[in-house]
């Protein structure tokens, strides 16, 4: 019920996936959590509803503008919270939401508590890239600050995720630094660096501000300030880009063809920081499959997101990470950190 | 002599210089530091040299592959050390440089020491945004690891630099955060915040990402870490988008027409990270004018940074920087960081 446009693209997201998970043959049903008299008349819309989808009531909502911190306290009747305890009372193998970002990382993390082994859950976002693939960057705001092992969760997560969702055989994992030599940036990041040198994951070193786009790694780590900053600026290219191109059209005839031809090429590109592209952003390190989208994803999303949400869930993700956290931390090097 | 078309580039762009200060009369020395013969032979080639033009004679030369941090003690004849000893002994008002960036900075720090009451110098980048001027991000790779007063100093400096340089009346100043509300990011921004808000600069609060190039503030304050990842991102969207468009105009004919009519557009926008429009970028806070140009300057972008060097003097813009912070300092509120 958070989403700007809830329930109505909720409810066409979840038809649509439910017929998708039914055309695969895949025995499924999907709990629509929050206000049973809208939801249901939702549904009534849409033409043939499938049996799959159930509703939970709920009388609350989370806004954007409430406190992520304090919403398992003030609105235990919303959405986002009766759907979390779906979630964590086994009722549910996944749970997905297009709300408030900060209150469902911070009660998820709450409710649910952290997979053994992680110290800090954590939020990625997709970039385009010059290549053929998007690369995932992680943190990019849960934790403005890291410690050294923070990071090298976030690269065995991101890492697991890119192989096991996104199908990259050996992800690259760059650590996000400014400067190639393992002697840069700060001690946090020294000291990661050899973390990810001795353990696990297919670690490239550190990548720089221009190799993100550059398509250099398939994940890169980073703390959740440098990760915030830059995926704001990065959503930031297209009013730049947009800006600069209406001012140039208003030129001339030939210049306004030059930008109306050019113009959906460049919003198409960028179009892939869009949450509806990638169906979502995983929370990594909750005890739980968690997906977050944006607040105005579209039907298609919501069920790119629950499509996405179910693989999660049949690929075993979290217990992977939790296998290749115990047997790295078993590993002797990595108690020197 | 570190510069990549060095002498040629400076040799012209001195020459230039010259006779832009002569059109406005102000008496000058520019003085060549380097491989006499070489200079000479660059200088003969220009018609008419100006005799306002002296060399200084550098057997060595710092490359883009000396470590930063031991030139002065292993380049002592280079044309960097000698020319910032000119600097130094009084000889010189002002330095400038196309050579190795971490030299200078190192080298600059070391031999001329740092404005009374500044911690830790500082090197800006300046941003193109949506609006009509640029945005001055500082630092962008100097202090990887900062305390709240080394902001606040990046702050003043920066201040008075887009005030008296860039002609700009209260230069609005940012502090590049993950939110607006002034308990957000890390202990070191919250602190900063605190100290921006009581202290003589024209602080509008925090900015995000997607700030700078949105034209909110004239001056953004943030570490160097964030500062080096954003401003090497942002470098890497003019490539990204020339693969994008390459990809694209390959389609068809009129794509391809598209392409070649928008291109130079976004170009000439993306070129405004260059160093040539801007004549450079200020070292700021240590005891001399000191600007460091880009590897590949050209000839007018050498003699922009001898008229900004020039300018920075004329307006006694450390003597301006020294002022602020003894006032700054003065004051009761500071001391609580």
């Amino acid at each position: 019920m958070g989403g700007d446009t809830a329930p109505e693209s909720e409810v066409a997201g979840a038809v649509h996936a439910s017929r998708m998970l039914a055309a695969r043959n895949v025995e499924h049903t999907i709990e629509l959590v929050g206000d049973r008299t809208r939801i249901s008349a939702a549904l009534q819309r849409t033409s043939d509803p499938p049996s799959t989808i159930t509703i939970t009531d709920a009388s609350d909502v989370v806004t954007m503008h409430d406190d992520p911190a304090s919403v398992v306290r003030t609105k235990p009747d919303s959405s986002l919270i009766k759907g979390l305890e779906v979630l964590r009372s086994g009722n549910a193998d996944a749970f997905i939401s297009a709300g408030n970002t900060g209150a469902v990382l911070s009660a998820a993390t709450l409710l649910l508590g952290r997979i053994r082994g992680v110290a800090r859950p954590t939020i990625g976002a997709f970039f385009p890239t010059a290549g053929s693939r998007p690369c995932l960057v992680l943190d990019v705001g849960a934790n403005a600050e890291v410690k050294p092992q923070f990071l090298y969760e976030f690269a065995v997560m991101g890492s697991l995720y890119a192989e096991l969702v996104g199908g990259i055989e050996r992800p690259r994992v760059g650590l996000l630094n400014i400067g190639e030599e393992p002697t840069k940036g700060t001690d946090v990041v020294r000291q990661a660096h050899q973390l990810l040198a001795r353990n696990g994951v297919n670690f490239i070193g550190n990548v720089e501000g221009r190799d993100i786009f550059g398509g250099k790694a398939d994940v890169v780590v980073c703390d959740g300030f440098t990760g915030n900053v830059v995926l704001k600026f990065a959503e930031s290219i297209m009013p730049m880009l947009k800006a600069v191109l209406l001012r140039y059209s208003e030129r001339s005839l030939l210049s306004k063809l030059a930008v109306a031809l050019v113009a959906p090429v460049l919003r198409r590109m960028l179009a892939d920081f869009d949450y509806q592209k990638y169906g979502g952003v995983p929370l990594l390190g909750v005890r739980g499959i968690v997906i977050i989208g944006h607040g105005k994803s579209t039907p298609l999303a919501i069920a790119n997101m629950i499509i996405r949400a179910w693989e999660m869930h049949r690929i075993r993700l979290n217990e992977r990470i939790e296998e290749s956290l115990a047997s790295a931390h078993s590993s002797p090097t990595l108690e020197q950190a």
